[in-house]
């Protein structure tokens, strides 16, 4: 038995946790970065429940709501002068993976100078900006992660700095946040989660502790998925998508991620398509690679879903993400070129050949 | 769904796991104070591990062997003043409950000047000397919790140190450094990591990830009963109860302990009763007791262990246990008066009145 587990960010989940946890904010520093978006923290009721707080405690704060959806390095390198600019000492990221992201790469280069040349090489310095995450999408897990996603425009994809510096210290997690969230992002961003715990389930890294994690989150999500077909998102829906995000974050963190992630980011970076919708239109083709090599592993993750095949599980995602985008063979050769020189393919519990890559997409488009 | 979680030690797990992470010991500081027991370190093959890896570091080091069984107050502040004396900026604790216990106890005092009226307030300073805990024993898991129990003659009883300041930065998990201990030791300490995954179930805070962790240990340790029946200590085994014993600190790391620990310190105490073995001749007791009140819980764990009655899961433990000791009326009534006294009764799912310890202690024996 091996396992290598960490998990150093402390976890406060439930209605009112980030009013309830002020006192815990207040030891983060003495003026706070709040990074988000552009609308949906303050129509959510995320942020005042964070001014409220910061209030409280006396703590001062700038807002940075500049960051777009699949956030750009440069957009990194903003926010991380607004913050050295502003002299915040620590920071608060609210929104979904996007602004989660983008603030763990902010808090490094606010403390770090780093050439872009050498963003993604994992050779950091110790100091980060201390950070408090707060999830409003139920899918990244990024709240519990070492990982920060960017649009690389040079790499044409996108790519993961990876530090245990980049875990935020506190996580607080309230489902409230995601009332309004439509249908569809709910089910996008679930399918993030169940692609998250399922790969996590399937990389070499597996271990046991992150396998009873991974088992967690597929139960929850599986039992979430009449809600999302109905959209009846109830209050206990959204918790349960919302824990299950978060223990998805948790296994990958641990376990990374695997080729699914790897031909993900081209179909969202040359296709537009939301990063959860492209790991979930990828997972049965992956399912079926390897149900060849590691048929027992497959049938443990199918059945955690309650689903007896492959072939029932890809109904049942159809159903949910509907009508799937054209991908063209000349993409799909360009897309598997990308993919397989990415680090995901190796980290695969079966690492796939570039012809196994372009078989997949094949099936899943 | 209310969650509130931490768990900031970094976990390596496996065979040869202290060697092949010297380069994590290397990060720690310049001069180790090795904390352990007179004897079983040096017998194991756990010291030497030790040693070579911080040789191989380049790291001077010091050697505190003198933790006896249920270390005492004394001994903590002993071990932190030889801490200060040989210029040690780090601890390395090899051994069962007693040696990472007293070393958490010796990191803080090491740091921080704290009398000894001060030593169970939880209010400390930031500072402790950083620790890097080798569990040889499967059973108290305190190469994971933020406790150190310490036994207090003042108080005439075993007493918690608690703050997250004293959760080991890195646990070093091998299980062949078990290989050597006794189907008695073996047994108690399973027992006691029992005592805590089933407590951890039952506890105020209990949530949805101590469950499933709980779960985990129980079902591992469960599988292992009828090996420590018949005295068939594999490699495989003693890993399970190593997982296990882990899986159970990082429970009550969240959760607590309950009456069943409040009731078995003043046994140890008192009677000289070994803690694992004090809290398994007192677990049947408490089912029943909590059985009235939550009878799906009580259900639900006994299930996990594959037991359908209290009865079923008292004949095991007697049959793991043997014959128990004899403890008095005038005894019952002494030890719950000392028990009714600690925070643990008040953690319980169900707090317990004086009453029902009485009666909890009589059924027991």
């Amino acid at each position: 038995m091996n396992i290598a587990y960490q998990m150093p960010t402390k976890v406060l989940f439930g209605e009112g946790c980030v009013c309830a946890n002020a006192a815990l904010i207040a030891e983060m520093g003495s003026k706070a970065l709040i990074v988000t978006g552009a609308r949906s923290a303050k129509s959510n009721g995320s942020q005042d429940d964070v001014v409220a707080a910061l209030s409280q405690n006396g703590q001062d704060y700038a807002v940075y709501n500049k960051v777009m959806s699949n956030p750009t390095i440069a957009c990194a390198y903003d926010g991380a002068a607004f913050a050295k600019e502003q002299g915040c000492d620590f920071i608060i990221a609210i929104g979904g993976g996007s602004p989660m992201d983008a603030a763990k790469a902010m808090a490094l280069l606010a403390r770090q100078e780093i050439p872009e040349t050498e963003l993604f090489s994992g050779r950091y310095y110790t100091g980060v900006l201390p950070m408090v995450h707060i999830p409003t999408t139920a899918g990244t897990g990024s709240e519990v992660t070492p990982y920060a996603v960017l649009t690389n425009h040079a790499a044409q994809t996108k790519m993961s700095l990876a530090s245990p510096l980049l875990f935020p210290k506190i996580a607080l997690l309230d489902a409230r946040y995601m009332s309004g969230l439509s249908n569809s992002v709910t089910i996008n961003t679930a399918i993030d989660a169940l692609s998250h715990a399922v790969e996590g389930m399937l990389t070499v890294r597996t271990n046991a502790m992150t396998d009873i994690m991974a088992a967690e989150a597929i139960k929850n999500i599986a039992f979430c998925i009449g809600a999302m077909k109905q959209n009846a998102l109830t209050t206990d829906i959204r918790e349960k998508l919302l824990y299950a995000s978060m223990m998805s974050g948790m296994v990958i963190a641990n376990t990374g991620t695997t080729v699914v992630h790897a031909m993900g980011y081209p179909l969202t970076y040359f296709k537009d398509i939301e990063h959860g919708r492209a790991n979930g239109l990828l997972l049965a083709a992956f399912f079926d690679f390897l149900q060849k090599s590691v048929p027992e592993k497959v049938s443990e993750i199918l059945s955690l879903m309650g689903f007896l095949s492959v072939e029932a599980f890809k109904s049942t995602m159809i159903e949910l993400l509907r009508e799937k985008e054209a991908v063209s063979d000349q993409e799909i050769m360009e897309f598997s070129q990308i993919a397989i020189k990415t680090k995901n393919v190796g980290n695969t519990m079966i690492p796939p050949s570039k012809n196994d890559i372009i078989n997949m997409y094949k099936a899943s488009f």
